[in-house]
Order: structure tokens, then sequence, then C-alpha cells
């Protein structure tokens, strides 16, 4: 058995950015640029007004009140270019290019109309007041969006306003799910035999889908027999990037599936992590670099290991250089007790902010050993007890994030 | 101008839960459960070892070293049944039914093989150890998610497990998008004249995605014309849940979005939010009831409008009973200056958690105003200031997530 932390360092010195590939922008939300996004021209492209009102020659207006002649309008997008002379004005809308002349916009809220044609100034302006100049947001070809930045909406309205449409972002993995033991049933619905369903093969294809940075290949259930196994397997190594395989990885008398592996050419990196629950997980490599994940069968194990070293490991593959805060402090808000001498507990938790200060804190929630699915049905992800005693209410502890935030 | 806080109890007060309909669970995940999920059987279905290991009776080992007869074997999912007598013992895998006679599972651990049918044990076992109890996770009938829990993998295992699929989920309400602008141009790529490229309706798009809890209609853009706006918004709202206008809402003479929707029989309930970007927010309710919400064109403006009242109304809408913590306190790591004397605030910023004790840290972005969706680019959320002064490093402020965090 090897420490947790040092099994995650073993996961990703063994995973490295995928390639890179180009997608519609309507299709790249959560995708990770593959290269940085630059500007193609200057933003804006022209000096604008950020504000409704008149342009004008900031120097026309150093007495105020002041009456000026409106000799035109300019909306955005319009063509219209009226020079602004001394003792002129032009109407102006937000957005809009400052026409030539003028220096200054002044806003409407401090003007009155005297006539159409003649505008009253009630306050100074000063030169370049209300107005965003040409190249002040991004130069030409200025980065705009670093390589390795994850495109959320905010950076999907960046490239829009690039035209980085398609845009190169890394290509994710394809993922095979295959889970084993005679058991197992595969389909979950109400038809399915009750006595043993699969819930870790939808449990970890909706795992896999909800990090948005893999393709998921459902491999189905596959029997504890060898032959069998290492039939599905050679398939898997064959199509897929990674593998996850679900059961059959403890020293049980039907766990084959280190050795099918072992018999297909991939290389054995751990089997075994101190942890709770989670202690049988492997680790292996695949003839061609192929990341091989056997997980443990038990619902809440299966995803406990996901969440420490696949997800991790995923987010090195996207590419992604600041990934998420998903592991951060949290308070216990009642005491959690760890029973295990050699192994870190990981005990699902709720997360919530402390309304009064911001402390993040944690509620453990109490369940019966790793088949307790309904316990795991409640939490946001696990508190990480690494030693067995009593941590008291109020005790610092880090909290790893299952669940999305937002 | 009412207040933010105001202008969302307004949204949320005309907000209620989608009807509920029937998915596949395979196509459940960020749904919301539309009613409780309950166990359809004792979970587990009967009394099931924990462990890989021997079934004995506890009895038998009150004093160790003691040997015992291994009369057979049970595996998960195996139909054997051997009955345990006084001085016998059944070798037993994890997951296994434990068979009947037998109240313990001695670990392997703690045993020795004599011979093939002769078992040594080492240790004592209390009756009960290692054995999960028929129902000790959930009875039959038991609720084991609640309605409005949002299927999370952790939340699909559970209703694998229990066999529900298809799953009752809250229906997503179906959100048009609307642009407008003479000066926009439908489609961002570089095809388009870079003149002004349509940023919001990607964007838009993109953040109604990432919910996962509308399906977005994208209507394009729509120039300046109130005939022809008119008429988009008619076929909007005959086919929308919701509408999102984006443009056209403040006092310019171009902005004509109030005006049309107020013809079409919408009825206004707010236009006009404290808020810095974000001002002319409109929101209206159709004929129908149907959400309208006009948000200001300015890239920035539009998604702080939405993460501010959209988002929360399609969380309502969506019947979740507990939406995750996108608003928490958090320290400002430098120091932020508001200059909005009458408005709150909204700067962008990145989210970090301190690792000496996880204190959620903000570190607020310069931006040149509304338009700069460069910055904007670089968040991932707001901070909130209320008033007009400075808000030195180490303030403790309102953080408003964009997002997601794992």
């Amino acid at each position: 058995m090897i420490a947790p932390a040092r099994a995650l360092w073993l996961v990703l010195s063994h995973c490295s950015a995928q390639p890179v590939e180009q997608v519609a922008l309507d299709e790249a939300l959560g995708r990770v640029a593959g290269r940085a996004v630059r500007a193609d021209r200057d933003m804006p492209p022209a000096d604008r007004s950020t504000m409704d009102g008149y342009a004008v020659r900031a120097n026309d207006l150093r007495s105020v009140p002041r009456e000026l002649k409106m000799i035109g309008e300019v909306a955005a997008g319009s063509g219209a270019r009226p020079r602004v002379g001394p003792g002129e004005c032009v109407r102006i809308l937000t957005g809009a290019n400052v026409p030539p002349g003028a220096d200054a916009v002044a806003m409407v809220e401090s003007t009155e109309e005297v006539s159409p044609k003649v505008i009253r100034f009630c306050a100074k302006v000063a030169p370049g007041e209300n107005i965003l100049c040409r190249g002040s947001v991004a130069r030409r070809g200025q980065v705009v969006l670093d390589k390795g930045t994850r495109l959320h909406p905010q950076q999907i309205a960046v490239c829009a306003s690039v035209g980085a449409d398609p845009v190169s972002v890394f290509a994710r993995p394809r993922v095979g799910v295959l889970c084993t033991g005679q058991e197992l049933v595969s389909g979950s619905g109400r038809a399915a035999r009750p006595a043993q369903r699969d819930s870790n093969g939808p449990a970890l294809r909706a795992a896999l889908l909800a990090t948005g940075l893999a393709r998921c290949e459902v491999l189905g259930v596959v029997e504890d027999d060898p032959k069998a196994l290492r039939r599905v397997l050679r398939a898997a190594l064959r199509d897929c990037d990674a593998l996850l395989t679900v059961g059959g990885v403890s020293a049980g008398k039907y766990d084959f599936v280190p050795r099918a592996l072992t018999e297909l050419g991939c290389r054995e990196v751990f089997h075994g992590v101190a942890m709770k629950p989670g202690k049988p997980t492997l680790f292996a490599l695949g003839p061609k670099g192929q990341l091989v994940f056997g997980l443990p069968g038990n619902p809440l194990s299966a995803l406990t290991a996901f969440h420490e070293f696949v997800a991790p490991a995923l987010r090195k593959m996207s590419g992604m250089t600041a990934p998420p805060p998903t592991r951060f402090l949290v308070r216990l808000c009642k005491r959690a007790v760890s029973d295990c001498a050699d192994r870190t507990l990981f005990m699902p938790a709720q997360l919530l902010f402390d309304p009064s200060d911001g402390a993040p804190t944690a509620i453990p929630i109490e369940m019966r050993g790793s088949a307790d699915v309904v316990a795991g049905g409640q939490c946001d992800g696990v508190v990480v007890l690494p030693e067995a005693r009593t941590y008291k209410a109020g005790s610092v502890v880090e909290f790893h994030l299952w669940s999305p935030m937002a």
C-alpha cells in the first residue's frame, strides 16, 4: 500500500496534455484553449462612446452652461461620420464611434434640448471623458486568453469578440468504462433483476461526463471469466486513451483484472493505496501508454478513487493550466471519527459556507461502509481524515469537492 | 432604479417549479429529481459480507486459535446457500450473501489454510462482525433521494441501485436568446465583419447550457426596427418559457425593447437596477407568465445580469431544494475601489482558497468598463461592492460565483 498523495503523484507523472484540435465555438463550452487566443484587431477598433449623450470638444465646455449646435447623430454601427467643429456637437449613443473633431462625450443627463438643433450643456467634461479609446481593451495581436484556459461562458464571449471560431482546444481523451463481476446485471432499469444492479457503470459514466473533459465509452459488464475479460480488455486498450475497470481488483479468488492486464502487456504502477474506501485501487500503463485505472467495485469506493485519481488525471490531460480549486481546507461542523489505523479515511460530507464569516464548513455524513450508496448520494464531496482519531467539531481538515458549485 | 436584492426577490417571486417529466437515467445527469426516489427493496436485500474471509458462527470462535471445517464457498451473486453448522465455515467473498447458520465473517487475513478443507482462525469475531445487515442501508420504500435533489454522479449511483430508470425530473424551461442592435453581426466567425461581432449571443447560450437547467433556443440577431423586433418577440413568447433579450433596453433612441414588450402584452415588473454594470436591466412577465429578461448589450453587463437574476430564476424553476453555494463571503487579497455613488458595483474577480486556513479569497480584476470583455475572461465570478469607497485588502465582501468549481 502506498500513500494517496504518492499514488496521485504517480498517476500525474504519467499524464500529458492531449493533442490540439479545432472545434466550432458553439461546441467549445467547457473545453480548454489549446493555443493562446489573440485579438485580431484593436479592441475597441475605434474610439467609442461609453454613454448616451453628445460628442463635443471639451474645450468648448470650459465654462458652462453653454449652448452648442447639434449637427448630426451617430449610433453604434452607423456609418455616419459628421465632423464636430468648434461650437458644435453630435448626438451619440453608447457604443458608437466618436466622430472626428470631438474629444469627449457629455452625458445626456447633464444636458437640455433647447431646440432640435441646440443643446445646452450644464457640466464641464474632461478631454477623453466617457470615451473608450481604440485598443485600450486590447491591442491587435495581444493575447486575450492564455493557452490552457477553460472556456466558460465569459471566455466564450472573448473568443466570439475576436472571431476565434473555430477555436483550438485540447482533444478530450476517449475513456472506456468496464464493469466486472458475474453478479452484476447490465442496465439499471426495473426490468433488470434487482439482486445486483450495476450502479458503477452509470455513476462512472456520469462522473466522466460531468468533468466535461472526456469522451466516455461504456463497455458494459463482463462476467468473472478470465478469457472474456481478456477479450474485452484487449479491444478497450486498442480503442481508448484511458480505461476504467470496476471491480475485480481485490485479492479475492475472482479478482482477475490485475492478471489479465499483465497478460495484455500492461505495466502495473501501483496496486493498493492506503485509503478507505478505495484500498485495492490499481493503476497501470497500457502498451501504448494508456492509463488504466482498476477501481474497486463498491459504489462509494469507485467514486472516491475516481475523484482522487481519475479526475486529476483528466484535468492534466485536458491541458488546463489553472484547474479549479477542488481541494481546500474546511472546518468540521461536527465531530468525525476515523478508526482506520493505517489508511486515510475519505468520509462523505456536505459543504456549506458559514454565513457569518464565509468559512467553508463540512458536515460529515454517517455511513455504513463503502456499500452505502445512499449516504454517498447526500454528499458534495469528502473530508480527508489521515489519522485514526476523533476530529472534534471545529477541526480544520481537507475537503475534496465532487459536485460542481455553480 | 431598485436595489439588486429587491430585483432578485421580484424575479424569484414570479418563478415556480417546472412540471415533472420522465427521462432515461443515462440522460438524467444534472437534472433535478421531481419526486422522492425510494428503495424498491431492502438495501442490501440480504445480509452481506463486507470482507473476503469465512462465514462462521461467532460462538465457535470464543476461544482461538480454533480450526473449522470448510464446507463450501459463496461469491457475490452466486446461488450457493451452504448451511453453516457448528464447527463449520464457508469461504465468502466481499458482497456475497451470508449463508444460513453463520452470524459473522472472519477476515481472511486472520486465518490460515491448514488444508483445503480445514481453516485455522487466529482471532475472535463478534456476532454481526463484517456483515452489512439486510435493510441497514435502506428499507424497502424508504426515501433514498429527496425530491429536489440534483442528480450528480453520486445520485445517479443511487438511482441505478434502486432501479429508478426512467427517473422523474423537473422539466427544463425553454429559454430563447434574442440579440438586438443593427450594428451586430450574427455569427462570430472570422468571416463575419469584425466591426461589431455579437459576443452576447454565444456567451448567453453558453451560460444557459452551463447551468444544465435550460434548453436554449438561439433566436439570432434582430436589427433595430420596431416591426421586425415585434415579430420576433411575438414568436419567442409563443414558443419559450423564458426569454432573454440583449441590448435595446437603455433610454436611447434605438432602445425599442421595452415598448415592443408592452405592445405584446407583457407587464413590466422592473426596469432599472442600482447596479454597475447592468443598470438598464428589465424584467417583465409575458401574457402567459413567461419570464422576460431585458439584459443590457455590453458583454460584461449581460453576463452580470444573467448571473444575478437569470441563473437564480432557473435554479428556482428547476425545483432544486438546496441550490449550490454560489454566493458566499470572501476576503479581498488586494484593495478594490468603487466610485459608484448610488449603485452596487459587481467587479470581476478570481477566486482562490487560502492554502493556510482555507479562507475563500478574491483577486479583483482591473477592467475598463463594462465593454472590457477581456477582463471578464479572466474572472471566476464577481465581488459585490455596495458602497462608493475603497475596500482595503483583507476586507470581507460577498462573492458571486460564475464558473463551476469542480
